[in-house]
């Protein structure tokens, strides 16, 4: 698979995940470019969400392909330059069919320049999960995790609906194969099992 | 077109938005059954997103299919009895190899019982966006509108991309082709454009 980042530029059509006033926006959004381990996109500034991100510029982003494969990423954005406006519609010829002559003057342009996030495959027979960071972000560790207070009693291992708890002194979760639902967390008779950690 | 939810059950995996401490979180969720005019889901209690839900039950959904027509719906959710469950799983038969056995007592059902939304319909040679409600909630108007303030001078048919702005003593928008841009608004010189209003 391209990389997470190329993968939404090629699925091109994402949604975007904003916070207006304590209540979430989600919408369709064209990712207009990736590059420089960047993805860019063009707002008309009289949009609702226009207003969302000048007063708070977390976003989330989520797509799937035909094939069931998700990427999922979230991070600040910050407006840049709009020369890059014309490096856009180069490059998405259809913007200039949807904004014809001068009234592509409504349109900023924006970018997502670090990020975390997460590629979750339901493409293959078993999940497969796996997180990711760019622009200098830090990789963080899996959704749960199985701490030295483990009896290795195997009651989360009978409760895990993939199989992906391993045995062992002190059993351990493969993150690849992991829901994330949480039964191994709520079923482990001794707390031993930290978590959900979002990326 | 079906209606926009059973368009939403139909196309199955939609993006779901929620709010984390005032940070958007977005993630794909298959609508499970539409049933009374409302949209189920299942969800793992481990989930981050279960907790989000429990803290704050404003959600924002967007899908779109290969034709480029989208459904955007909002509301709050309510959790729903778990007698929803077998009935998920016999109307979705793959839940019964995501979750095999005892494995889906982690998973409890939620409801949208009531929404406003939109549909924006690109696949047309013009786009068409048409605004809808469900559960008594109601239809909102249009995002941009021209007020008795209008001078009649033109400027904002001009400015307008997909030529939505009809000519009268008093201009006004053909919401159903609005873009929501906000060029007529910002290029209005008598201040006779009111917006942006959400649905």
């Amino acid at each position: 698979m391209e990389g997470p980042l190329e993968f939404l530029r090629n699925i091109k059509s994402v949604a975007i995940a904003t916070v207006d006033n304590n209540r979430p926006e989600v919408r369709i959004v064209d990712v207009m470019l990736h590059e420089d381990d960047k993805l860019y996109f063009l707002i008309a500034r009289g949009k609702p969400y226009y207003k969302q991100l000048k007063a708070n510029p977390e976003i989330s982003i989520v797509a799937m392909d035909d094939n069931y494969v998700t990427v999922r990423v979230k991070g600040k954005i910050e407006f840049v330059d709009n020369s890059f406006l014309d490096k856009m519609f180069d490059e998405n010829p259809v913007m200039n069919h949807i904004y014809p002559g001068d009234t592509r003057e409504i349109l900023e342009a924006f970018c997502l320049p670090k990020g975390t996030g997460e590629v979750f495959n339901l493409s293959t027979n078993t999940p497969k999960r796996e997180r990711f960071a760019f622009g200098g972000e830090t990789v963080s560790e899996p959704g749960y995790r199985i701490t030295d207070k483990c009896i290795a009693c195997g009651i989360c291992k009978d409760s895990c609906p993939t199989g992906a708890i391993n045995e062992g002194d002190v059993y351990s979760i493969e993150s690849s194969l992991c829901l994330e639902c949480g039964n191994c967390y709520e079923k482990c008779p001794n707390d031993a099992i930290e978590g959900p950690f979002e990326f």
